[in-house]
């Protein structure tokens, strides 16, 4: 690292003070794109974005560099450099055409009023630098309880405000809120008792040792979200501890197992102290028997944990409410403000039933955060945190219900339109029903239907595992040439003996995804196949050879 | 919740189609809000944050209700109640008269380039939701690596954007980076060995029967942060395992006591795993003499982690950068971007020595995060996060290495200004010397130390507390009329016996405070001093009795 000359220094010095101070005139490189945003996002997405898709490495190429510049770049140059270099090869969430995954198109009016919260740069932390920002975040959170839990005006009365209770906490995402909600379980599980001092202060060991359990289980579907078992590994609990109960046909737990589960557990003196709940799988959108695992969690003295963060804002919905029924009884429940409640990434919540639940993560510090403070970060596995739930506060208003419950039937109804769509279609089967608006299929042409149904053990193999590839190769590509998008996955249907099965999977969130959108990509889908020189003519061949010798 | 109606529903729909597509035009309440920001955003702030601090109670007030509207309100009437509501009791953080916490004023291109951020809507936790932002992020761990370690270019080709590497974790803030870190600590050191599979997959208890510990702990200095409980208490370490060691008379933790902890755990048969070097503490802005650590960390076979969140960026500094000599000997490293390196809140990264480090948290799902995959999100803590990463990228790139040296400089210098004057001010005691751009201090008039001086043990414990209630009166006061802000903390001085004393506590990152300001607070303090109805008068009667009976 070179000395700088003082000439230089002074320049340097000079071009500081101006960065802080001086504001981009209306007609300089940012101010236009600023301008152009404002006016049509949209527009300047589809202008700046390029269509088909660079290869990885070679976009790596113009990421290579590990020095710290020693040089200053201008402001216009270095935005000139980000829409070519970053932009351009940016992924166009919001499109109507990009229907794979949680991402979806905002509502414009979030633009400028992200602009206020990043220019307020408060920090959520305490209200020290927050002031306002901190009975907000605390009146965003009692709505979305109310949502759930819909208690009474005294309720919220008594404690939204409280300083020493809490009914959630604002945090980055689902996997922070559901890492929040398992932390406060195990917390609460192992809590003080009589000498010792609680699982928080003395830590796991001590606390399996002064409870005398053999081991510790969480609970949950075989479709539950990853994030679980990140969980699991974080706060000592092991991966092991996470078990995976079996689904039925629609990717629902079933209780049956879970209950067995429970019981041959409790046998072996292993203490189950969370059950949880999917609302959404994030691979099919299936909800669980909420209220059958409500029991159980009450039988045997669970946390029932939800973890809604797809499926939590069908609430919004009086018409597909129904479909969380039993969510009210959870002890905690996670939900994405960035997923069905269109705000932008970064806007997770872990919503708690019980007013006093999250003591047992208590923190104090001596500068901030201390004792009966209304700090909101002694209750919160982040620290510093921005003021997101402005964004969530101003859709819930602007939206408001109702319009929350459009969006939300809007997108089921057309995941239903879809699979209707795909049912009619003979060259590709549906995997899973919508039962949010998600859904999963592939392509899978109709003669290779017919042979399937009459191939032997080993044909069917080849056949299936050779359509693996071929869905593969549909996604990759369908991808790369920028038209549209779906994402991937595995699934185990139990059509196919729940073999592992590559399937597209599809999220219908998007306000804008018309019917047209959703008629183009199966017909981009049948002429993507035919251009796969591996898998499709292996796969016809073998139809074919299939079907002559039947 | 009420059923709409059927033209209530139209009216609604129609909204919604509106707020996704059509823009906000330039002459509406929003748009005429950008531009302000845009030409001016401290103006904007000050217009439009009121001078003086409601109390909390009144402001909670307008944020009371825990009802989800049913009705949807017009974007101007929510942005004026935002304005009035909420922007004006929010804290005006960037004002240069704010000199408590660690928000300072951002530069002016963040404002546009955070609204491409945003429109761009980015998911970084998988490529195929973020495409170039994905290579962008791992380019600005490797010049954070760089800046810290210093490895040549061959090794940042090799690792920088290898698939099964990571040199560290883009992260919301320092809480989630030292958690990542200590994380990574714990699994590596109870790493699989032989039939038992490691912590991650089994969990804490049946590691501790593996490796026959007694006990787990880490060791810091009194003055860590407090985040480290908080990950203790997570990590099932418990927060007894956190063992805070005594600092020095500079708050530099003693080297001695920290060797003589280790080998007493030592024969205990407690595995210290982990030992943490503050650099930058939170309250005095020390640093831990780091090279020292890192050989009792080589020594006692530790991961040794550096929690930087304040002082890393010092690293930009030729002229400072020797202040945290032996940092580029930690395993780990936390920084966080949102303070000294200018960005918005939530930012912050943990930086690993070693590209294989991260490997112990690695986690992969079905849909995303598959193996050899480069998507970021299999080696975080958070699940999805936004593009954040590309305004440090910018600030990086705009700002330079020695545009960042500047600003370090000039916070360090300003910081020594303001201790000679308070040192030269008769009527105030400089409690901490600043070796970054923090202090600390309290209001102590002349007489008030002369009759301390000579004062009886009783006298003096008396006139302690009672300065203590002032410094807390004082602070509120100055915090409440809105003219500037200093935070307060409580410390423990040798001067005074290492008896809890509260102290107003400064941060002088901003660039734009200038040294009339430093003035003035001290002449606002003395002022607001003598408006205090009880400790003041406390203070001086005792004061004047004490020196009359002299």
């Amino acid at each position: 690292m070179a000395v700088m000359d003082s000439k230089k220094a002074d320049a340097t010095q000079a071009s500081l003070h101006r960065i802080f101070t001086v504001p981009e005139a209306p007609d300089s490189t940012l101010g236009r794109i600023e301008k152009e945003i404002s006016e049509n996002l949209n527009a300047f997405l589809q202008t700046h974005i390029a269509a088909r898709e660079k290869p990885l490495a070679e976009i790596e190429k113009d990421f290579s560099c590990a020095d710290i510049p020693e040089s200053p770049s201008f402001v216009s140059d270095h935005t000139h450099f980000l829409l070519d270099k970053l932009v351009a090869q940016s992924v166009h969430t919001s499109a109507p055409t990009f229907i794979g995954h949680m991402t979806s198109a905002l509502p414009y009016f979030l633009m400028p009023l992200s602009k206020i919260m990043i220019g307020l740069n408060q920090n959520l932390v305490k209200i020290e630098t927050s002031k306002a920002f901190t009975p907000l975040e605390r009146q965003v959170l009692g709505m979305l309880h109310n949502l759930i839990y819909d208690e009474d005006e005294r309720f919220y009365a008594q404690w939204m405000h409280s300083a020493n209770h809490s009914l959630g906490a604002f945090c980055s995402g689902g996997t922070i809120a559901n890492i929040t909600a398992l932390w406060v379980a195990r917390n609460n599980a192992l809590r003080p008792d009589g000498s010792f001092r609680g699982v928080a202060q003395e830590g796991l060991f001590r606390a399996m040792k002064h409870y005398g359990y053999e081991d510790l289980a969480v609970l949950v579907s075989e479709r539950g979200h990853y994030s679980l078992k990140k969980a699991a590994d974080v706060l000592g609990l092991g991966r092991d501890c996470l078990i995976p109960i079996q689904t039925d046909s629609d990717n629902r737990v079933c209780v049956d197992q879970m209950r067995a589960k429970l019981e041959s557990l409790k046998q072996q003196n292993v203490r189950v102290f969370a059950i949880v709940g999917v609302a959404g799988t994030t691979e099919t959108g299936n909800i669980d028997p909420l209220d059958a695992l409500a029991d159980l969690a009450a039988e045997y003295d669970c946390h029932f944990h939800v973890d809604a963060a797809w499926g939590g804002a069908t609430l919004m919905s009086n018409k597909y409410r129904p479909l969380l029924k039993g969510i009210e009884r959870a002890d905690s429940v996670t939900i994405d403000a960035h997923k069905q409640l269109y705000v932008p990434m970064g806007a997770g919540m872990v919503i708690f039933k019980n007013p006093a639940s999250m003591s047992a993560i208590e923190h104090h510090a001596e500068y901030i955060l201390r004792k009966g403070s209304k700090d909101l970060g002694s209750h919160t596995l982040e620290g510093s945190r921005s003021g997101m739930a402005m964004l969530l506060y101003a859709s819930l208003n602007i939206i408001s219900r109702p319009g929350y419950e459009m969006l939300i039937n809007n997108s089921i109804e057309k995941a239903r339109y879809f699979s209707e769509l795909i049912k009619a279609h003979p060259d590709f089967e549906l995997v899973t029903e919508p039962e949010l608006c998600l859904l999963t299929y592939r392509y899978l042409p109709a003669r290779t239907q017919q042979a399937l149904a009459i191939s032997n053990t080993a044909q069917k193999e080849l056949l299936l595992d050779a359509l693996d590839d071929l869905t593969k190769f549909i996604q990759k590509r369908q991808r790369e040439s920028g038209k549209s998008f779906v994402s991937r996955t595995r699934i185990t249907p139990e059509k196919w003996d729940r073999k592992l099965t590559t399937v597209f999977r599809v999220v219908l969130a998007n306000p804008l995804t018309t019917e047209a959108i959703l008629q183009d990509v199966l017909e981009e889908q049948t002429q993507i196949a035919q251009e796969s020189e591996k898998s499709y003519p292996l796969i016809m061949n073998m139809t074919e050879s299939i079907l002559a010798n039947a």
